[in-house]
């Protein structure tokens, strides 16, 4: 499906709260992308390719600046509405010529960012609903994503209003004193749109809400409510630095061990928040990563552990930043996952070779006792990937430590726990501790989750026997 | 769906061929399996749970073997065919109080093994068949799967020969010129089929091909031709020993690699041939496997290279046979595949640490030298897996080496291969060499499975950016 977006306006609130630094406040960057980017990518990312752009106001910028979409990897074509002043009705309509008779398209606006998966359920819906009507009616039917749980953040005064008794929205407006939901600017229209409009557009004050009244007492506009899912329309300064926010806070991911979830992502984020200005690739911060445990091996081998110790939990952190880069930036890659991983590993037996040596040469434990330690660590030290990567393809689903684990998700053995554990143990210059531990906790791991996979497998009754 | 099994021959010609050891041919043995369990594991495999089975000449053997199947974790219950004798429609027809109206049925021959993934694919076609046609017809559609393209070895005098110029069958029976496959035994009926029985039954032979006469006549038998899927009718020691023939040359997999292929199977499988007429489990082979390459390893270590190459190969040629005991005997299990992977990742440090240790107590070369080359084996050896499961996970497909890499699947350094260079190291008691490949073949893999990767994840179209 099509989408188009509404990018004619002015954004004259925008401009009045601080001096923008861009043309356009849809070219103004949140977190290295611009905003009308982020539009377009998020819906990329919910299956749109095709986008149809209408511009008004600096629409010039606009166009330079996205060209014909090539380089982000969709398709943009471009509607100009001159009367951009009268209202987003008349944006809506100059897409017109566009859209072919009989299509379905979405419309977005050009300043509400979104999470791409609002946009995958959206669509979801739409195509079931599609579906179950009949064909003659199913033309009329047109959907509005509403907020059915705003965020106590969002100014109620400025925004528009739905209220709808069953799925039929029965009042939309920014007056209402009753209402059920917060219009997200998020449409599904379908082609015979454009005639309603034809007729409506010159009535009312020009604005989408205004002419689609018709449409509405009609009981053709239907709700899709959904609740929690991130979305922000950027009218002015504190809406841009909300948005910074609410991106940063999604960042945190249901796998972090506890390490992760406690320490290293307050951080990471930070971070990666300053470090989203920059074109840096999330393949190139996994390399940075990598080469800062890299040279903290070799300062525990030359025996610098305490600084050894410190770059090791900076590699930690900062290998939290470029998953981080690449969600915040649309980045997201399946090679980047396996780049990631591939470089994890072999950092961490780097690692566990650089105390090895260093805690040979110090000659504080037997060499026999430091070389078994050293190699049952290294030999443990990728289960905690293969056991997950194993599990997860013989289940079929992701292993997500704390929901099999319970407690025990808490020992300090993924990754962000080992590489604490070595930050620590530098600090303290306890070598031989930390192999020793290492070894015990990760092979103690190794244990736990043979146990579990033994149990799940077993009771998962869609046995492959 | 339910099954019926025929169950109630004599199996007379099994009789003329050899003494049998066991009161029904049903019950002998093939590769520590009965026949007609053979057939009821094969079918649970594909999806059934509740068997009929109809007995006969020695019925109570029978009974006493299968009971009610929950040992087997399926449910059998039993029908009795007093009239044996007069041919196997009266065996269908004793199923009558056990299949209710309405239902759909599959019949099974108790006498002919199969690939569990032939019944799926019959399954499938029934299940297509039957929602593309009218309710009312439906009921009277009957199926029987043939075998368009029989092995050469088949004794085609003796089979039930198939004409059909379309999906109808037109005629059946064992004296045709012509014929277009052979009946497999394996039928799908509807309960309806019981009142034709009732009048056809005694007006022929007593033979199922003859009662299916007006069926036939009324183009309602359907054929879904098949091929290349194993099956096998068991009437003599002919027919048992082809059968053996043919599970075991089943065994090899398409994710072999090269030394597995053509060196470790032609052990494995004739230790598998002989292994299976005990108890053992599959994961009691891992546990052997395993404890063969510890053993290798303190060969190594205590400088008996020789005998230590000899038995890390043994080693693994037994890490073939779990899987296919398991294969065989319809022991897989998810549990299994993730138990085997762990316990093997731990025999292959096992065996680069004692060889490492080995190498350096015989001091033939600088320890530093070899304690780097120890290292990066070490560090490198999970990756083969590793690598796979990761990408498995990502692109959602089995990484199959062979298909991925071309000639570098060629490359010994899947296990495999990685413990036949250990057996030619130890035999020519090059230590340090293994050393060295190991760490130059395995990390070599990972960087072309990286590029693999990069190349493999940029061009699937389907990417989740």
């Amino acid at each position: 499906m099509k989408a188009v977006i509404m990018a004619a306006g002015e954004g004259s609130r925008m401009r009045s709260t601080f001096d923008a630094p861009a043309p356009s406040k849809l070219l103004l960057p949140i977190l290295g992308i611009p905003i009308i980017e982020r539009v377009i990518l998020a819906a990329k990312k919910a299956g749109i390719r095709e986008f149809i752009i209408v511009t008004g106001y600096r629409g010039d910028a606009i166009r330079e600046h996205l060209k014909d979409g090539s380089h982000l990897g969709v398709n943009i074509r471009y509607a100009e509405n001159l009367q951009w002043k009268k209202g987003n009705a008349y944006s809506l309509f100059a897409a017109r010529p566009l859209i072919n008779p009989g299509e379905r398209f979405f419309l977005l606006m050009g300043d509400h960012i979104f999470d791409p998966s609002l946009l995958s359920a959206f669509s979801e819906h739409i195509t079931d609903k599609i579906k179950k009507a009949p064909e003659s009616e199913a033309e009329q039917i047109y959907f509005l994503a509403v907020d059915s749980q705003p965020r106590e953040e969002l100014d109620v005064d400025e925004a528009t209003k739905v209220f709808s008794a069953d799925e039929r929205i029965t009042e939309l407006g920014k007056k209402l004193d009753n209402f059920t939901g917060i219009d997200s600017g998020m449409f599904n229209f379908h082609h015979s749109i454009f005639d309603i409009l034809e007729k409506e557009i010159e009535k009312g004050d020009g604005s989408l809400s205004s002419a689609l009244q018709p449409v509405i007492g009609n009981g053709n506009l239907q709700a899709f409510f959904f609740q929690n899912y991130l979305w922000q329309d950027i009218d002015n300064k504190n809406d841009l630095e909300q948005a910074k926010r609410l991106l940063l806070k999604s960042l945190s991911k249901e796998k972090d061990g506890a390490i992760s979830r406690y320490f290293n992502r307050r951080l990471s984020i930070p971070i990666s928040a300053w470090i989203s200005r920059f074109s840096i690739t999330p393949n190139g911060i996994s390399v940075i990563s990598f080469c800062i445990a890299l040279f903290s091996a070799f300062l525990f081998y030359f025996r610098h552990p305490l600084l050894g110790g410190l770059l090791a939990q900076l590699a930690s952190v900062i290998d939290g930043v470029d998953g981080e880069i690449a969600r915040l930036k649309f980045q997201e890659s399946r090679f980047g996952a396996y780049f990631d991983s591939i470089l994890d590993r072999y950092a961490d037996a780097a690692l566990i070779g650089g105390i090895t040596a260093g805690c040979l040469l110090s000659e504080t434990a037997s060499p026999t006792a430091v070389f078994i330690a050293g190699f049952l660590a290294l030999t443990a030290s990728p289960f905690s990937m293969l056991a997950k990567e194993k599990f997860a393809n013989l289940a079929g689903k992701d292993y997500i430590p704390h929901e099999q684990e319970g407690l025990f998700s808490y020992l300090p053995v993924n990754r962000d726990g080992r590489l604490a554990i070595i930050m620590i143990g530098g600090i303290l210059n306890q070598l031989f501790a930390i192999l020793i531990l290492l070894a015990v906790l990760s092979n103690l791991q190794v244990i736990i989750r043979l146990i579990i996979a033994r149990k799940y497998f077993q009771a998962d009754a869609d046995n492959i026997n």
